[in-house]
């Protein structure tokens, strides 16, 4: 097992990973705690929630499961109120832990309810998707969707703790493999262009899901993003260069319906697209953003964007919220490695944007 | 103009008190914004939502209206999106800043609106009602009430600051300054014996609206609140005991049905109550119970708890957020000017409510 540790004015706290995690989940729990309750959803319910019950029944402490329907679609104030009615049905009080078992929507949902019960109680985070093991569940992003516009509704509100078991994993779907790895490279991208070259080196290994791999890029992965949130935990400055591809990707999601892409995928189309964007902007060479749509191709995430027709991409990301003032912003890269948060010129953006229109999807 | 200042971890804010407030807003409003939501109701908008945005108009910024409809009845999940719309709609970025112009109501809601949209943007509160001024406006308490339970979905958020127009409580209801009032003699009760025994000597001059009276209970208020609230901004001990008659308060409103009752009104009520069961548990002596019952009514508040039947007392009380581990915990008078917060004793607990149904209301 590895610890990460992440340091923010909002909390402080360990990432641990490794195999079996699982099923030390009791260490996890303060003494204190009244009550646990595991919030997960049906399909990672089927694979892992008996074994984490059991886990968590060493605590001795009361214990509840709630369920909730799977996917993004669900992501909404409906399936956040399943939550706060089973805690107060159940009594639930502010000594309460909630255990967030799942993916980025389980994680981000679970915590934007620990934020806010009764003006927020305990949770920590056991993150079942790549994804969310490598991004949602470090650094206290939390949120539900809104009809007018992805994650608009939550707070920063940092967990006690991240267990990462990089077992689950085999019982994740390929695809999700892929979402996955759109993050982890990501942080190659924008921080560490060593890491993106290992990340191409091991591209193979990371799909087959070898330990080895998964670990060092998972370790990698959070060191790194605990590195940019503990500097700025409310995205006041640097947090933003983590949103490399997010406009883009938001566009995509919100664009086609929520969970048609995943998540991932949509960043990771949307990767291409920033980078085609800063080569236009800022200069970035042609062999770098090459190297960017091979390796976003080579993970298995799709690199052509939707049509979704140029102005209503517009539209899409002026609701994102790293607008402000009504002027579009992107985190761009002057190369691999360092990224910058500005302002695009228009014309270089829809040049960017009429690209999906011509090669249809 | 007497300025309080608030310092608390999630941020340090002044309240200005004084008549005319209402013209200078706009130097509340940091140079940054982006744009101004009033968020009001429609009893608060008809008298001053036209002074307040000639007042903001001097900043020069896109500014808006958000009206609610007005009452207890609607701090709920339904009137706290009619504001994530209109800010979505609006398409309000996260420098954007929201006014919470009203009483209680519109302050929490507001105040939650604002600690969740994009995950926090700053607001200003501006409390037209005497209890919004001397309480829910300082130390950043915000919260939606729940179908289960009373400001059960909310956050610790601190506003930018709070402006205090004294001139507005002339317009403010007679049953409404002796809600406010009651909260005004509940600091005396709890921190401060000089304070009760000055309210006692000037409970006429107060529900006259004397200037120079309120301008004074108003600043003590605030001042002692402060105090409280820069030691303990989350309520993890001392912050508790500003809920002085609010365990009984809170099951009085969510009994008969919120807005039945004033939350100051049952608060009223409920210090009464808590008064008589420190009598039982801690040996609060007679005379001082009396005279917590004497001033309850001379502010114009009831003294006489609804019979709600005990059991369903007990019940509603045990959804309350003091409950830790199914053990009921009040906040109790040892003397008058000193609280503690501990366990009750059922028996006592049970005398206490049982005078709630010999003398039916």
């Amino acid at each position: 097992m590895t610890t990460v540790q992440v340091d923010t004015p909002g909390g402080s706290y360990p990432i641990h990973i490794g195999p079996g995690r699982l099923d030390h989940l009791a260490h996890s729990i303060p003494q204190d705690a009244t009550a646990i309750a595991v919030v997960t959803n049906s399909t990672v319910a089927a694979h892992y929630a008996q074994r984490v019950q059991a886990a968590l029944e060493q605590t001795g402490k009361r214990l509840m499961r709630i369920e909730l329907p799977d996917g993004e679609a669900y992501k909404d104030w409906q399936t956040l109120n399943l939550i706060y009615d089973a805690l107060l049905r159940n009594r639930l009080d502010r000594r309460a832990v909630l255990v967030a078992l799942g993916g980025g929507v389980v994680g981000d949902i679970c915590g934007f309810a620990a934020a806010t019960y009764m003006r927020g109680i305990r949770f920590l985070q056991v993150p079942t998707t790549l994804l969310a093991q490598v991004d949602s569940s470090v650094g206290g992003k939390t949120a539900v969707n809104h009809p007018l516009g992805k994650n608009m509704i939550g707070a920063f509100y940092q967990p006690i703790g991240v267990e990462v078991d990089i077992d689950v994993l085999a019982t994740l779907p390929q695809r999700e493999v892929s979402a996955g790895l759109a993050e982890v490279i990501k942080y190659g991208l924008i921080i560490d262009a060593d890491f993106f070259a290992w990340c191409e080196q091991n591209v193979a290994a990371l799909r087959r899901l070898e330990p080895a791999a998964l670990a060092h890029a998972i370790r990698r992965s959070c060191e790194l993003k605990a590195q940019v949130v503990s500097q700025d935990e409310r995205e006041s400055g640097l947090r933003a260069i983590l949103n490399f591809g997010h406009t883009f990707g938001h566009a995509i999601e919100s664009g086609l319906g929520y969970g048609e892409w995943l998540h991932g995928e949509a960043v990771g189309c949307g990767m291409v697209q920033a980078a085609e964007l800063s080569q236009a902007c800022l200069g970035l060479d042609g062999a770098s953003v090459e190297r960017v749509r091979a390796l976003v191709q080579a993970i298995g995430c799709p690199v052509q964007a939707p049509d979704l027709g140029t102005s209503r991409w517009i539209d899409l990301m002026q609701v994102d919220k790293k607008t402000e003032g009504g002027t579009l912003r992107f985190v761009l890269l002057p190369e691999i490695g360092r990224a910058v948060f500005q302002p695009a010129p228009e014309a270089a953006l829809r040049a960017v944007l009429e690209r999906a229109a011509t090669h249809p999807a």
